[in-house]
């Protein structure tokens, strides 16, 4: 019956791609919230995973990625999808190939799924219009990484029971997060309000067009909050120090005990991880029951495995 | 009916390794390319394949090798053969282990196939003389890489019906290509007339004594050329630079529309990839109907299935 | 009727983790090895193995370690359990993340099983304190590698039937090897009698406190031994050079000819590779009948397989 049900909501999905939450009805991300805590409660009490054997996936990691593809991987080992990764540093571009030559390539080895993970903002969507397989965004540039702000709004559904009406702050490094993007278009499309905050070299004007409200002071922020997401400092893509000191942005942007004396009582920490302990969190904020980190991690496998199942083939095996 | 066939098949194959094509009959490579057509039209058709479930294949790649590996182990997936790869860099070779310890290793550990790329030309020959398993060249240094002469050898016999006869030109860097040498001892054994065209430097004489026809000359070649098999420049394969500058080798052995217009018109394109585009061939060419670079992908699956299918030992499942 | 003396054996087994061979009774290694013998008999004979399908290993490996990865891959394959290796190099470590976060990660994306290469002794140890899931030591600095002190105890007790009053030296660079310590602690449960034997700057003093006998002599040595385990010199671990050339090691360490004619004639050679051939060991008597360096790496496929057995959850399939 339950399995039915998966065929069913499988034979109305449309998209063969997932490059961004922005394109999303809000309809098309119920969905596959629907699908990723069914898996969530199938694994759990263990039950039967449909299999989707005979579908091979390929994440093609031309940033470094490790959580991001073990995460993935694990998801198709789950539905007994074959996984392999290639690494940016070993692949055929650093030949002279272009990125398109080499999908090209994969998919006429016959793949069914190209995870891409690139620097370049766009290049997913560039990708997806060359093939006719299925392209998943595992982050592209500062633009977005959509199965990061899926797993961020499953996390804050779950933990609230519903979404509409909550105050949510995003912290820290703005203009370099595709995390701050994904999660944004996710959570508020959901109906909640989604507050940045971050210092100003970090937290661009023109922010304001996504809709959302800035702010430079966390401290301001703090009272009204339901759920804060953490983001890291992603030293690895600032050309130029854009705080004075690692002790200036803790000081500001830090989620310390103090800060969090000022939150309400059931706030709700997230952070896509990787955490830096004391940077962005206070080690023991980051273990404590306020904080969802591991339960994203969780849920992050759940919308992955979703991701797949909808975007399948139907395939005899 | 289809099954007993292939069974039949492969118990009249005697080899253990697949070292060489020079050292292949033609009724060798034809069995191999029978069953590799037979493995392609059922994928496509999404008819079982036979299952080599409980095999295990190493690819233990001495030299960086992404195209390669993952159709091997693409190859492997689709017949169910676990595959893991060894990393030239991580390898214990690193570590002061001679190869014959490491592959000796491989072999105690149980494994069924190991597939080796290395630089040395010769090399897979001396592991196949040690091991008891099956030894698959990968390609070794600038001697062979025999699948992608099979591969080659079904795409134009896939094209063009008949392989006798035709005229092919395999153009560019010959001296440093296994390509070139596996491709040559396919197509002529299948009595196909091969001309080598390149300049000098990268096309010595003695390359005649393999029976190949020599041209430094390519604009006089194309006229009766039926097919254009183009190689890359190995430029991590030379020494010295072996022509003046990449403008000069594009003007006289680059392939453009121009050269095009002096080719007949059902003249077939192929490359084995990676391909530089602006280099050994303008950008469009690559991408027009008389390409066969993906098909050449696409056969090489099929040829790659075909060899662990032969190779394979019986085993209960 | 095997099959479910292998269930009975599983019930009783108590440990989640294998960290260290020190901390095992005697009882359970012999349980341990009680399976690697069936499961080494199965592989032999064609039999049915298990299925631990549905289980995920994750081998975190954070310093290279190729050998005991694919040795540990190939045992996963052997039993249907999913694995995947994570890079040292390529990990979130990299980004500033704890290693207690890092498993954490993983322990949430649902792994059953954790290898944990380190280089600090004690870290597995101190993860599965932290982890419900099983760790599993692959090498912790110079503390323990038990899969390898089980797999020469397998080796030794194979070929002499039994190990009480065996003579065995362990020469080499004792200060550094894991390996000794715990091919040392298994052989000695077992009642052998253990001679380390190296350089007095590869041997402290402290060594004695083990309970094992000390020598810098190893001609001296060589008459009463039943079995030499040479282990290789770790250039990689030592911070200055700890005997003048390598030369000089050789002359007082090295295996060769000469030192062989003054052993028993069943003496047993064994090395837990990589082997530097004409350092440790002169290249002839690792291929002698006497080395049993080959048997080795195959028990060790077999006791890694009973280690996943036995700390396996029982799980719907």
């Amino acid at each position: 019956m339950q399995k039915l049900k998966l065929d069913e909501i499988k034979r109305k999905w449309k998209r063969k791609d997932l490059i961004s939450l922005e394109q999303l009805d809000r309809s098309e991300i119920e969905t596959i919230l629907l699908i990723a805590k069914d898996f969530k409660k199938k694994l759990k009490q263990n039950e039967p995973i449909p299999s989707l054997m005979g579908h091979t996936a390929v994440a093609l990691m031309v940033e470094p990625s490790t959580r991001t593809r073990v995460s993935f991987e694990i998801a198709a080992q789950k539905l007994e999808i074959s996984f392999l990764s290639i690494d940016y540093k070993s692949s055929s571009i650093q030949k002279g190939e272009s990125l398109k030559d080499t999908v090209k390539n994969l998919e006429a080895l016959g793949i069914d799924y190209l995870i891409i993970r690139h620097p370049a903002a766009g290049s997913p969507y560039f990708l997806s219009k060359l093939l006719q397989i299925s392209v998943i965004n595992g982050g592209d540039g500062a633009h977005e990484h959509p199965t990061q702000g899926l797993l961020d709004l499953m996390t804050v559904e779950e933990h609230f029971g519903t979404v509409s009406g909550l105050n949510i702050l995003i912290v820290g490094d703005i203009l370099h997060s595709r995390v701050a993007r994904s999660t944004f278009w996710a959570l508020s499309k959901y109906g909640a309000k989604v507050r940045f905050v971050g210092p100003k070299t970090m937290l661009p004007v023109y922010f304001r067009d996504f809709g959302a409200e800035i702010s430079y002071d966390l401290d301001q922020s703090l009272p009204d909050a339901d759920c804060i997401v953490l983001l890291r400092i992603q030293h690895e893509r600032q050309k130029t120090e854009l705080f004075p000191s690692l002790n200036e942005y803790i000081a500001s942007y830090g989620l310390t005990k103090q800060r969090l004396a000022k939150c309400k009582k059931d706030v709700l920490i997230m952070h896509p991880g990787p955490v830096e302990r004391g940077v962005e969190i206070e080690s023991e904020l980051a273990d404590s029951e306020k904080s969802a980190i591991l339960r994203q991690v969780e849920n992050g496998l759940a919308v992955r495995m979703a991701v797949y199942y909808l975007l399948s083939r139907n395939k005899a095996t």
